[in-house]
């Protein structure tokens, strides 16, 4: 007798992952939100910026959402110094997107009086972006530094007389009163993200890249004048740039990678002459990834450098 | 009857005074103590980075001894945007001179065992030195940033379950035990200061002033390519790069203070001429300074980028 024909459940169709800088409602979740469509990618709370990079190395995740830099307080430092990757250990992860996000911070709390508080929680970020009204109103007032806002939240939930600096969203979720809006220093305070992928490298958006943007990292030969050579190069290819950073390489002290992002994508011709021209100048070179310039989208005549 | 002749007695000498990132035995005391003569100099703790610059700027103190950067964790953001004096708060405020510190952090406690800790207070920037070591060592256990190493050790004198991360010399002071020694990521880990003056500026030390170094900031123009314009300059005049860092102009977002230094002085004619090509490419441009560059000093054959 033939062996019955069992029918197998279809399994639910495994929808792409997103990884974002938890817990839920910070201003990662909210980046996030704003790349990928929620009804059809599935959004997972990370612990810590590295965490991000290590799951989509491993590929637990489809996506990472990490922020990269503030209008008003500069470079993500922890994620420049994954970036740098000094022990090669996100060979895969790369770029493959771009999204900024207008920020404004609260500060919440249980108390109803500014007055009554005797502490402040909030990501180190944050309070770089609200120094000057943190020095005018709470000044002289204890402030410790958590890994997130909403972790800020969260801890200003249970305990009388603190209050964190968090999103608007943050008050709802952990029921906390608005004792103050929009306490940033700028009112355009803006958060600029990446999103990292492990696999496929995005494509020019048009043929000669000209709407998207590139970033690389390069630690120069140890010759005096290899950065000013490097640099020519951008000039040569008519490559502009739209920003400079660096950081320790660590390899010995006072040698730096420096991060160079320009308008164009890697996969244009120009854009690859150019970076062969650069290969002599540099000890070390890696193209972090190409994206569609969403500035330009949101600011048509906004030029950065 | 004429009056009597008073004996008018002699005013003690005034000493020129040193300003410096407090309390006592801090790193920036010890870099102060590097730089000045302790016979022939007073020294002034000061509270914060900011109240140097204040101090320097009011001439309450002749010179002062700020952190700029260190070889394992980068730029001192706060030093960085105290230079960039976005409301010329500090308009007669230079640098005159450099000095390189070599930093071993130590782990400061009234306990005995590191099982026994709870809390560990540090500033940032050395906790950031310490990385690989703390989370191998001590992960998980709570950390508290405070606005110095020196001020990390005082908070664990009095507290059971509480570690600083602090100098050596911090650990005499404060009548603490050293659990452990330096911990530092790198071995090589230095931290470079600058000397800040409201006064004379200094003088090359050769007339080509090829043992000097130059600091400048500038804001590139708002046109396309005036970065990489910016920087064929120091190409075209020959003077060797030896950094740029980046922050916020804060004046639009995406706009950025660029910090290029470069080796030259700037009272020879070579320097004085590339600046003068530089101009049309800048919105706002200032020499920090020009001092003797103390780290091929120390390290002859050592080139940074």
């Amino acid at each position: 007798m033939a062996s019955p024909t069992l029918a197998t459940p279809t399994p639910p169709p495994t929808l792409p992952s997103v990884g974002y800088l938890g817990p839920p409602s910070s201003y990662s979740h909210q980046a996030a939100l704003e790349c990928f469509d929620n009804n059809t990618h599935t959004f997972v709370s990370q612990t810590t910026i590295a965490d991000i990079f290590v799951a989509v190395q491993s590929k637990t995740v489809t996506y990472g959402v990490v922020p990269f830099e503030n209008s008003t307080n500069g470079s993500v430092v922890f994620t420049l110094d994954l970036f740098c990757d000094r022990n090669n250990t996100y060979p895969d992860v790369h770029i493959c997107g771009e999204t900024y996000l207008d920020v404004h911070h609260c500060l919440l709390s249980c108390e109803e009086e500014i007055k009554s508080l005797k502490r402040l929680y909030s990501h180190p970020q944050a309070f770089g972006q609200c120094e000057v009204w943190l020095n005018s109103t709470v000044k002289g007032v204890e402030r410790i530094d958590v890994s997130s806002t909403s972790k800020a939240a969260e801890k200003a939930k249970n305990e009388p007389g603190a209050a964190a600096i968090a999103s608007r969203i943050a008050a709802d979720v952990h029921g906390l009163k608005v004792l103050a809006r929009n306490i940033e220093d700028t009112s355009d305070n803006t958060t600029r993200f990446f999103v990292l992928s492990a696999t496929e490298r995005s494509e020019p958006t048009q043929l000669d890249g000209r709407s998207d943007k590139t970033l690389l990292s390069f630690i120069t030969d140890h010759q005096p004048g290899a950065l000013c050579d490097g640099l020519k190069v951008f000039k040569d290819f008519g490559l502009n740039l739209t920003s400079i950073v660096s950081r320790p390489s660590r390899k010995m002290p006072w040698n730096y990678i420096f991060f160079v992002e320009f308008e164009g994508h890697e996969k244009t011709e120009n854009v690859t002459d150019a970076l062969e021209a650069l290969k002599p100048h540099c000890a070390e070179m890696r193209v972090l990834g190409s994206f569609i310039d969403k500035q330009k989208l949101r600011k048509p005549s906004a030029v950065v450098a």
